[in-house]
């Protein structure tokens, strides 16, 4: 499997979340006869099959049962995906139960319903990833609730925040995706068991029976129709995953950005040993963000085929079929590998609250303006105040003289303060809004939803 | 974006949704007016702003009491999307009062809040246009729940469908779409109320107070952390739309192959003295299918671009920021166009049930396979009658001999049945399984649907 | 990226382009070892390194003389994708000469150079395929110069063609592209040889010689820049390669659409043994012909990730030099993938000539009308013309009433014709116009442009 | 047209490139009638058309001389691109040679002709764009050529360049992109004339000869096969537009991030009176680099439908065709108005040297770590002295300890070199490689290519 054709150099570096291996043959095969097996049941007790026969099924649905070889060989010589597995499941099973494996249903039963079931398991494995993040995140948020910094707008200096704030700007929206994994769950995790092409033909008049059987014994749900030409569920599970990665690569770049020598204000944890360039011994290179970056676009630019894999036409088209199995698989797979270097990253970061405060004076108590205008306009208007600070503002940018001075020389400024009213008005640490009760409100937030999506890990 | 820079020729055949009327420069300016409004009633309230002038803002927040030529020529001057027009409001407003327009808030504030509105109103007719045609779909599967035909399958035939059962298909990701279009509104309705990064600085402790009044005048919610930087609701709005689209493109595909002469058995309706050609009289070409298959690739185009605009830095990147405002308004256009044609072809839709059944024999009974297959599978095993029927099948196809020849030469299913019970067990109209119980079933759910997403049109 | 997770169950059928093959570990390895090889040799050259010492290195530049899994330890150690390799290397070449390994190199200087060694191959391999599938469509072009078949645009009927007509429009995509994947060489296949960030810095003032010796070495050139910031070469490749993809995904959905029943008029090859499903024996599906429908989207869909990789900043950003390589080694194993099955179906493409003529005579000869617009036109205007003939037609179409019929009701057409040579324009085999003989020339070219592009397989 | 729907508010600060007023309705027809007119006089010479019509027909052939409201009332009312234009020509025409007008045509013949006409005038503008902005690089680059700064991988100091070396890579990307727009044209500017699906049927024999005629007078080649479902020559043209967007991103990403006050080294031209925020009054924000990080990511998302559009089905589909008509003028539009506003950010660029040369200090000399290593690998080996310095380095990232002190205090460099020659070899002036000749030379070929690629502009 090329998700990355190279592999990822940082592996070393964070935890396997584990979802790149639930899609080997191995785990999607198994999945398959988990299928045929919850089949045979179902259809047992709807008079469809021998119970006796079901019981068989279902007793040798192990894939060491099987003989792989045969299949593989099979395959090659059938071009099937599915038949030459059960054959030799058939085989395995008997000559007196066999005939009754995969009664009535169509390829594509048994392979997107496994298929949903290892979606499922890659589904947990993200959610607790989310998970894990926002309790980094909240611990993050709170330990620098207070913590002041520039808030920046295109780049620019605005006005004061702290990193409490900017780290719940980024739980927002993975709280947001939390909700959207939980949502996308009703439509994603279902049977496809109509048959052919979902009119239930082949199981007579217990076509839904069976369909519920089948859906029980998995843990799934029935579709409102079954039929394999929808998969807006899962194309679904893929735009939210692609969401993910818009968020992780927002906070990948602030990351990447703070980690500037120019800014010096945050840095993603670098362990001892790594190296960050083979001939530039100093450099001690963003990697786990810089993955970030890379696995972002990448996961993002899934977007656009899985979309297109709706185009399915009549009852399927299996081209749309094959490519948003493709994808859906990537998806998941990228999605895990990001989500375990950002929880690495949020839980390490390490932060340079000096470099912070150095900063916020670069601009020379210009991050103040908005300050200073407010309390100017309440005494000579919005309007003029912002004319009369703008054009102090853009004569010391221009004139690279401090702004306190310039506004010490205006008339209509020292009118309405004294300067040392105009340095308090400036000063950025008396103009941080709310944003230390937002840190502290969002930590809790995201702790509450971080317990709902599953168990901590480790 | 790429909303059709030529027009479409089609527009006369076509009620217009008057969704891009909703993003003339007029109906957004007055939109951010009202927001102007709202933001100074609702810091009246908070003792920010006093009442009178309050009351005189909301008094003057009419667009045609504005120059608009004052504001267009100081927008060359100032370069700023929207100073202008709140300096030009001011004078309006007069001296007394026009100082207190635009207390704290900050462009994006007003801007953003302002589209929001817009995307509202062009939200509500999206879905009464997805209500039309849920009723128009629901109309079309009961009136064709029982008509047979091919279903097909990667285009080659597979087991017999009803029309009525294709139509349920459509309806199912139409139904699909509506919640979501539902769901996406708690995020997406929000005001974007908290000053220049969303510490809510500028309005001292009344921040939350204020963000509460605004909300409540416009009829929107606040955000949990009221940054700029945040945009996942109207991203996931755009994904949702180009879901719309990719389930939209599927249906056009669906009738463009339907309307082939080579199928004949579905055709968007074709008024009198539509030209199809300038060469070839003869020409009927299918005209709405084609412009939704076309608007399917550009709004689902837009995905990538929403997903990309994701990734701002700090507190905000405005490039990020209008790359969302120039696709969101764009997806909303194309939605509209699009299903405002979705509702004509599928109110229109002319079936021929006679080619129908005429394609339904082409295969001269292999299309009855599975049935033949499972009753024989009852007396043989599934493998086995699977390799039977296979070997005549594929026979008859490389042979070009008839189906049912080779089956009345085959031993073992001679064995099994009758020539007149394998002619019974071949024939399509007795194996629709549940298709026209889901038709109805469909039909039923997408008026209730339709009821539920608001007025009928027309 | 998305390379078939779970592979192509087709695979049996196609023989292995290889190119998957050359992006191993090892493969790409042993190019590095190649390019410190070349620049060991280059740097001896220009007084940097000496002789004796680049010797011993070029001699020990063999994968098989390095402990691979000290490479892979230090690998997770050192979270670096080339430092562990060239310490092994120059723990291998020895004390005396090992310190003159990587001399004055970059990692990226190695791995891209690398890179672009194991591209070149594949692009060898991709050439050879482009001039296979144009061999195997320039023989189709050929046979079936003369064989007629309707034309259609819209999937509507609209004046004949010939099947070698079709198979000529494929192969100009095909020429076209074949000169594009020329052209791209002379931007693609360059050194990165310019030290850390392209200014040569590292080599003194030997850079320029140095980066020519590499580049002869390794029968590349050089570049105007060498910053590893400037990636449009490796970017239009993969551009070229989509494109390639978008071709391919037309003849696909030509011969999809050829292969349905109802139309019946050419078939991809499916080999005896072949299943279409388990439980429609009947079924004999396009396989190869949707395998190239999924990879021409899921190449496609790189095109836009290969352009966000552009957006480089400062000197370099590591994430887009890691996002460009996962795509362009994606792009290439998609590519030979693809064409490998083209290749396939344009040789073994059959046709059926009788269902052919019995399409074309679908419209009751409707499909003649621009040849007889035309002759009434030379009469009475092609404006009156087009009016008498369209009502004719539409009129046939709505009453399904034959053509000819109404035509031969027509006062106006009767009085410049008989029926008789009403009926002789309308026969579609007189109005082929050219088909036959752009159907021979572009077989023509097609043999010259596969001559250019290397030897034919097999 | 909505390329931005809400406008750009900066159009008032760059000239417009008049690239939106091309695809004016206007503009279009007229090019049709050009076409028309081509396409009568052509016929005559091949003998199809008498003469005298055909004059008439070119004569007639302005559309200043239609009634347009008859033409878009017609259109309505045939839902027609083209038929009720030429119907309305052929009235002005008159009865006795209006007959002739269209002669032979398929609508597509002339509109998409027409529109390669107007491409071609884009076109030409965008060349001029390319030329001016490589006109402004040059300068700029030879301004700065010897200008220091860091050089940043991964936004990590890596080793000094200067400014000119940064320009001269913005350089050189636009120069590969120069000459894809030149050889783009050979496949680009074809008409399009072999009749309805590229037989020339209408044509008789002289099908190639009207073709000739109608390219020759209107500059434009012939296709080898005429046919319109081949675009990929058009497809190219915006695949290579959105490269050049790819590197406009890139140089908008350098001055994005070079404006910001922690770097502080590199600012786009601000005008007095220019407001950068309503709340804000210091504010001055990147807005042309923003408009450009915008229309990039805008102009990059027409790549995936652009390649989408290949995918006609048999002899052509409408629905790709509009889709490529509508990418295709979307793209040019962004790019002229991305690169009007490259124009005038390289042209007016404010650089700070003194900020640059404090910025090169700040991480206390270890940018000059390579140089270090590299003299002391002379004496120590390379691997060794990369341990040495490394150590160092680390330390001094990890400690705040300042690197030099770290050096002196280090055996085996004091071994090798005094603290003052340590201090040397740090000093990034005296590290800056080819940076100034590889300024002079990119400058040199960036007038060249403008030279070549037309007039200055103003």
């Amino acid at each position: 499997m090329i998700v990355a054709p190279f592999g990822r150099f940082t592996e070393g570096r964070v935890p396997d979340p584990g979802i790149a291996a639930l899609f080997s043959r191995e785990h999607r095969w198994q999945a398959r006869l988990d299928v045929e097996a919850a089949l045979a049941l179902a259809e047992a007790d709807a008079g469809l099959v021998p119970l006796e026969s079901a019981k068989a099924i279902a007793l040798t649905a192990r894939l060491e049962k099987l003989d792989i070889k045969r299949v593989l060989a099979a395959t090659t010589e059938a071009s099937h995906p599915l038949v030459p597995l059960i054959e030799e499941f058939a085989r395995v099973v008997g000559t007196q139960h066999g005939g009754w494996v995969h009664w009535g249903a169509t390829t594509q039963n048994v392979t997107q319903t496994a298929d949903v079931l290892v979606l499922r398991e890659a589904h947990t494995k993200i959610k607790e990833l989310v998970g894990a993040a926002l309790r980094s995140g909240a611990e993050q948020a709170r330990r620098s609730a207070a913590l002041p910094l520039a808030g920046r707008t295109h780049s620019q200096h605005a006005v004061p925040i702290t990193f409490g704030f900017k780290v719940a700007v980024w739980i927002d929206e993975l709280v947001a995706h939390a909700d959207r994994l939980e949502r996308v769950e009703e439509r994603l995790f279902c049977v496809l068991m109509g048959g052919a092409v979902g009119t239930f033909a082949s199981f007579g008049a217990a076509g839904r029976a069976v369909e519920a059987g089948v859906a029980r014994r998995l843990g799934l749900r029935p579709m409102r129709v079954p039929s394999r030409a929808i998969n807006d569920g899962i194309v679904e599970y893929v735009l939210v995953l692609a969401q993910i990665a818009g968020t992780i690569g927002k906070i990948a770049k602030d990351v990447y950005a703070l980690m500037q020598p120019e800014f010096g204000e945050a840095f993603e944890p670098i362990p001892p040993g790594t190296v960050g360039s083979s001939t530039m011994p100093h450099k001690r290179n963003p990697q786990l963000v810089l993955d970030m970056l890379t696995m972002s676009a990448e996961l993002r630019a899934l977007a656009a085929p899985a979309l297109e894999s709706m185009l399915h036409d009549h009852e399927a088209n299996g081209a749309m079929t094959a490519l948003l199995e493709d994808i859906s698989a990537s998806a998941t797979v990228l999605a895990g590998d990001m989500l375990a270097r950002l929880d690495v990253v949020l839980g390490g970061l390490e932060l340079d609250g000096e470099r912070m405060r150095a900063n916020l004076r670069l601009s020379a108590g210009m991050i103040g303006s908005e300050s200073l205008m407010l309390a100017l306009g309440e005494r000579i208007g919005r309007q003029r105040a912002h004319e009369v600070v703008y054009d102090a503002a853009q004569k010391a940018a221009v004139t690279d003289t401090p702004f306190l001075d310039l506004l010490a020389q205006d008339s209509v400024v020292m009118g309405a303060f004294t300067v040392e009213e105009v340095r308090e008005l400036l000063d950025p640490t008396g103009y941080l809004g709310r944003s230390v009760q937002i840190a502290h409100a969002m930590a809790q937030v995201a702790d509450e939803v971080a317990q709902r999506l599953g168990p901590a890990r480790g």
